[in-house]
């Protein structure tokens, strides 16, 4: 709620007095734009203002107004979030970070790149390819996301399975507190134990701790990988989720193991017409990248494991037409789904020798509830994203697909897995995470999230229940 | 200090209540020897009494005791810490978890292992071996060290260079709190967000936010490696380092990368006898673990970086037993320098590019302070370990030591690096820390210390600068 001292309109009247003009917004269709996330299903409120930082300063400047007003902050990136965790709400400004785009630094030796908040990730892939340096973190929305909105929801990926999330890569960042102050965490170095480990309590606190407005990310070699790919098809997403759990326990680790099913295939390929397979019921995407025998072995490995666990087809080959094309369906499965109505995203993590059965599950959730659901997965990662559909204006769907959504959630959390895997709690999860948290450790969410916003003002009501 | 409403006394006889009576020590021998750890030069005061836990409830009630009375507890393992991190200090009651030693799961198809904290680190390693699986975590103190101290310092080992530190292993723990509540952080799963990341932050935060009672780790397939030995000697300390920076600039990431210098070489085969070569200045010893082809042309990279460094030698084979020997003489050169009078253990990471300056600067010291300190490395995280030595009983050579020590921080400060890489702020690096870490940011530290521990239970005054 507003300061009593101070109101709204102040706050307002002082971003646009410390701020250049182009930098805030308070057209209602400017508000709108900028109310919510991707997460069509998530309750957002216009904010007051927006404000399009393009410094450190102008968010610290943003912030001190909003505490001295009593509103609150709901920091962003692209808004490409899948949780609601940047939707506004009552009384707050967003402030936007698209516009901090610099790479500040790209060291080859140290093997480490320096970039503000709103480059896309895609950009930064590139910048450092160029010193033949790779970011592995590839979330879906790679091309579009940025890295702060990666770090700030600890965002996962394809590559995940063999090489980590965001968090693995970020070594230290620049902070916006609660009450404007800008802190260093973390360090350049490879290694490091001075202090807490609040670059890691940053990741993933979704705005609600501090504002991350510059990261420090660590890279590795581009080179020194060679891509095979492996492709399974199935007659039936438990026999796909089998070989999931068979590569799993075999020790094998790849660098990329999706599944997609029926309705995703045939969504995207009704979109582009990729000439994808039809009539089987899931795909196994996978890709090996170890160099020459190793390689070949592993691959070879892995298709054993489809065909043994019913496959109707095995195709390897090194990076085969057909494999890009399946990795790109991939890829497009989110947005090719979007067409046929509001798509409520799960992220449920199970582990990986629950993946056959979460996935019989899932489709049980889909029949008991009539309801149309995609399936997305990083298989290997046991993290799945069963994609629920209603169709636009229809209420009764729509209903119908909470009823599902909270059902995969309990069944996740039945079969030892947990709610969110790499989207993040935001506000979609809270639910899930009040079931997942016990009441001791959502306190002690709540006793962090006092001791570093003792105001709220940054993003309250997300990442935990309060 | 002492709660007013109840007496140290009344805490010990509490303990002895509600403990086994062989849990409770109270003899002044056996206080005496759980006063301090691994750090010879920190503070330390007799505690009261020393529980010696066999469960979490055993834990859970000394909390519950020494709260009740106001006192302070310090957990410690195997007592094997090099930064004074589990010093007992007055009014304290010591919590040892070294009887905590059971593993209680391996789950071979999820890739896991759950374990209490008192399991030392080889036990673990050797546990999971049997099925096929890896925990690469491992500090020079692997045989004598537990996973519980290794999680609460976050420690770093010889692996680090390709396989990362303690904390990218840790999933989950079981948490004794400041107020005796135990709860679960984290998850089983390969990925999972929800909420803050509690686990991170317990991890190296040295029992001041909580007492690690249990453990969740991540594991690695066991096979699918090939080990290969690279050994460059070099007759200076900085040909050693520009090798070291030349290997990391090429974007050669090695298994192991460890440095050990003349004073090492030389104390261990005093003590040893292991025919080790003498007569140069520093030795590189390196692995490559790639199959195959891969293998090869890594290690012919890595030796000719070491050639073209100057290296006087370089021999490579695939685990010669030259490389076995050396090897155990980077492991055993800690108690063979000791042997020599009490080691003041430097724990410094540089940017790798810096680590031949870094390693002159150290040389200057000795020389400018007149000590004798040998370097062990874990040079390719510029990761180093310059340790001090003085003669026992000679005071004058102490404090020229204390000098030289704080001067190597300085120094790696000045070159952009961190005052401790793995073995912790404990109490030695306090000072370290005060620079490293902004007022600001100590004042982070203090609110998240007093929102998780309000009346200062846990092993206060360790960790970062109050």
């Amino acid at each position: 709620m507003p300061h009593p001292n101070s109101s709204p309109t102040d706050a307002v009247a002082r971003l646009r007095r410390d701020l250049a003009p182009d930098r805030v917004l308070t057209e209602p269709a400017d508000l709108a734009r900028y109310a919510h996330d991707d997460a069509e299903w998530a309750d957002f409120t216009d904010p007051l203002a927006v404000v399009l930082a393009e410094t450190v300063d102008d968010v610290a400047v943003a912030v001190r107004a909003a505490a001295a007003s009593g509103l609150h902050v709901v920091a962003r990136g692209a808004g490409t979030g899948l949780s609601g965790g940047a939707n506004a709400m009552a009384d707050s400004i967003v402030v936007s970070l698209e516009r901090m785009t610099r790479i500040l630094e790209v060291d080859a030796d140290e093997r480490l790149v320096v970039a503000e908040a709103g480059v896309l990730n895609d950009d930064l892939r590139q910048a450092v390819a160029a010193h033949g340096l790779w970011y592995p973190p590839d979330p879906a929305s790679h091309r579009i996301s940025t890295i702060g909105g990666n770090a700030t929801t600890n965002a996962g990926g394809i590559c995940c399975v063999k090489y980590g999330v965001t968090r693995d890569y970020v070594l230290g960042m620049t902070v916006v507190l609660a009450d404007g102050d800008v802190v260093r965490l973390g360090r350049r170095t490879a290694k490091g134990v001075t202090g807490y480990d609040l670059t890691a309590l940053m990741v993933g606190s979704e705005g609600t701790l501090g504002i991350i407005v510059e990261l420090t990310l660590k890279l590795l070699p581009l080179g020194g990988r060679e891509d095979r790919a492996i492709v399974g098809s199935f007659d039936s997403l438990e026999a796909a989720g089998k070989a999931v759990a068979a590569i799993s326990s075999a020790g094998i680790v790849p660098s990329a193991l999706e599944l997609i099913d029926r309705n995703c295939i045939e969504a995207v390929d009704a979109w582009q017409s990729l000439g994808l397979p039809h009539g089987v019921e899931a795909m196994l995407l996978a890709r090996v990248d170890e160099v020459g025998a190793a390689g070949e072995a592993l691959a070879g490995a892995m298709a054993e494991r489809m065909a043994r666990a019913d496959a109707l087809t095995v195709e390897r080959g090194a990076s085969t037409e057909e494999a890009d094309r399946l990795f790109l369906a991939r890829r497009l499965a989110y947005p090719s789904l979007e067409r046929l109505g509001p798509v409520l995203t799960e992220d449920i993590c199970v582990p990986r020798g629950r993946v056959p059965e979460m996935l019989a599950r899932i489709q049980a959730s889909a029949r008991d509830h009539d309801v149309v659901i995609a399936n997305i997965a990083h298989a290997g990662d046991g993290n799945l994203h069963p994609l629920i559909i209603a169709p636009e204006g229809d209420g009764a769907a729509k209903a119908r697909a909470k009823l599902a959504f909270d059902r995969i959630v309990d069944d996740c959390r039945a079969l030892g897995g947990t709610v969110t895997g790499e989207h993040g709690v935001g506000l979609l999860k809270l639910p899930g995470a009040v079931h997942e948290l016990s009441p001791r450790v959502v306190e002690l969410h709540r006793a962090i999230k006092l001791a570093l916003d003792p105001e709220g003002v940054l993003n309250p009501g997300k990442a935990f229940p309060a």
